[in-house]
């Protein structure tokens, strides 16, 4: 039996994870799979982690030394960022070395790049860890799913958000207020941007509708708004109309193109995504054959994305372990398919308004609203307690959101409004479906 | 490139979707796999679903023909049951094919000798559709939770019985009156005993138990009750205590063995698993380092079935069209670990015990759970509107379910007790996570 060496960058709270999983597996999979797993060499900023995890003897603190090892089969990026994980990419390539990673910032914009040097120097990238933690996305669109049309991938990619959201549902509390609170439990980081504002989800939905619907979708593609402008009041009102409100990452595959976005969103309160709470991750995959499916799990940490990655590394050293070759990355991008712009959505909407309180408010801003062609399902006006405005809600019927921009640039330019305080997007989640055959 | 060539044994509803989305894809699998899927033989009983689906051509009645003819790569066996389908799998391997099976009552009892067989020939089976339809969980747990001790796989893995119980729970109606409309409307079988007796969950927790804890679980070994007993009242009762009925097939790896049965189960109303509803599945899976996660979709039908078909053949073809050597099956089943007799299972039970209508039943009853070391936690008496009996709750707290049994025979023999009418276990789902790693 011949071993298959590892090459670790990148000593963290997930490369600490997956060095203790390997480990700890390693007379299991001898036994199990006849794959000796062997970490020949690992690389971090200081050796303080390879002390602790009792690999000092093969530490290094320059990357070089793991991806020009010629005893290594497998690189494990787990640095984040663009630089220098590119370089490493590139340079474990030109060494005949694959590489497994969890690096959605990179890989959601470079992975055409990347997958293309890979297929070149006839080794894989391997990043079930970059899309959705420890749940098997990415492994289920390339294989499991391989007899469907991918029609739909949404959900909930980000547990900060889904965590904030979860805490202001549940205790009537503020976004800042709550956000203050995930940071001091370590749920949050000190610079929350990458979460709250949506990149980090944008990063893996686009990630995830590049392998399911076999097209070229950049990071830069998806339309992202963060949360930071979700109120308690609209979570409150969301549930008096019988919503939720959860930030999702949604990709459709439209006979106009992919309609690719991120952003708070209400959907049925009775909906399976409805009941995600706190720092879970869920992501909805709905294929022509197979119809609606949804995968729940740990979107992050140590364990369960480590988890994501040592089911790579496995994958590509069953192949090794064997003498049998690993076959090549593909480009499966060859769809092109066009990204449809925001502006073309057609959705539904809910709209509040902080207006004065006083008569013809309400026929004023009705007016504006029948102007833009926005039609009114519901309205809802509520007296505020210690101020001298109302509160006026709008649900809309379909709009299109270049009309509803319009409407609210129109609404905003009224005397008697105070703020457009919320537009939110109700999500149509019967079209998540359309296009899946009928059974 | 050359073509990977498949036989089909079993035209119907499966079968025929097979066919089709192998049809469907097939340039889409030359351009973006460089896989040309060629179906060469099929076999049924008789001719006419191959007319309808334009294979005529290469039509045989005689499976021989498939797992014979020279050219054949992977054969697909959708026959079901276990005559003639072990006979098509041995001879399919002793011509060098890989087997592709839905036959979920073949796999829960034989996968051992079947497995060795394939070991022995170099070849591999596969069976992603005999364990939850279209979810691809036997995937999930061969390679992407390979980095994991699987702890625990818990389910809804039968679409009948689920239906019928969610109808059951919406409506207020009995058992029989359901199942009767279920038939009329095709998701009950003339003959509903594989479903609503729980064999057909039995089978499948059977399959999933074996790969996820690398052991022996035999059908048999599956301690198995039906839903036959389940009554309107049950339901009621549950939900006013805050719990949901679900016919569960639950597999834990203990520490004092393997934990596996099927039976109805109630959980608390706000679990994930009560809200599956209608003919879906979900199928908790719990490994130490991801800790909980679920997959959600499709158990049954022709599409999704045909889904997790075609994505064992894709994952097969794979290697076959480029030329490398397909892994021959492994034998996972080394562990060997002890069944635990359902008697040693420690749980709550709900009790529901129909009694005359007179002072002095709830101490008798009372009492005889007492001196078997049954230990009540709640109690509810309802008076019956037209019959001199009561309705007895009992909820209990953890009990053994050997005490229990004998408590039921107790019951059963007191002058005041009609029926023990129902006992329904509780599970304890928090179990369900031990083992796993903090994060």
């Amino acid at each position: 039996m011949r071993s298959v060496n590892i090459g670790i960058i990148g000593l963290g709270t997930v490369g600490g994870g997956v060095v203790h999983l390997i480990q700890r597996h390693h007379d299991d999979y001898v036994e199990h799979y006849g794959i000796d797993l062997q970490i020949k060499r690992a690389c971090s900023r200081s050796d303080g982690e390879a002390q602790k995890l009792g690999i000092a003897d093969i530490f290094s603190t320059n990357w070089q030394d793991v991806t020009s090892d010629e005893s290594i089969d497998i690189v494990i990026e787990l640095i984040g960022g663009e630089h220098p994980a590119t370089e490493i990419f590139e340079d474990a390539f030109a060494h005949g070395k694959h590489v497994v990673s969890a690096n959605k910032a990179l890989l959601g914009r470079h992975v055409e790049h990347l997958a293309k040097l890979a297929s070149e120097n006839g080794v894989q990238i391997k990043c079930e860890a970059a899309a959705a933690g420890g749940i098997p996305v990415v492994s289920t669109l390339e294989h499991d799913l391989a007899g469907n049309e991918i029609l739909t991938i949404a959900g909930i990619m980000n547990g900060t958000t889904n965590y904030i959201l979860s805490r202001m549902a549940q205790e009537g509390l503020g976004f800042d207020e709550v956000l203050a609170d995930a940071q001091r439990l370590g749920y949050a980081e000190a610079d929350p941007t990458a979460d709250v504002d949506g990149f980090d989800a944008a990063s893996k939905i686009a990630i995830l509708a590049s392998i399911g619907f076999r097209t070229r979708v950049n990071t830069d593609d998806v339309y992202t708004q963060g949360i930071r402008n979700v109120s308690a009041t609209d979570i409150e009102m969301a549930r008096e109309f019988g919503y939720a409100i959860k930030l999702l990452a949604i990709a459709r595959n439209t006979p106009q193109g992919v309609d690719v976005r991120v952003h708070p969103t209400m959907i049925p309160a009775t909906h399976q995504l409805a009941s995600v709470s706190g720092a879970m991750n869920a992501v909805f995959v709905v294929g022509d054959a197979v119809g609606e499916t949804m995968f729940y799990g740990a979107g992050a940490g140590s364990y369960p994305t480590a988890s994501a990655v040592v089911g790579d590394v496995m994958s590509l050293a069953d192949h090794i372990a064997h003498g049998k070759e690993v076959i090549p990355e593909s480009e499966p991008f060859g769809h092109n398919l066009p990204i449809r712009a925001i502006e073309e959505l057609h959705t539904r909407y809910y709209i509040r308004l902080t207006v004065e309180d006083k008569l013809g408010v309400l026929a004023e801003t009705t007016k504006v609203l029948a102007d833009d062609g926005i039609s009114i399902s519901h309205i809802s006006q509520t007296k505020s307690e210690d101020t001298d405005t109302c509160t006026l809600i709008y649900m809309t019927h379909t709009a299109k959101e270049s009309d509803m921009e319009k409407a609210r640039i129109d609404l905003e330019a009224l005397d008697s409004i105070r703020a457009v305080s919320s537009i939110i997007r109700i999500e149509d989640i019967e079209a998540w479906t359309e296009g899946a055959f009928d059974n």
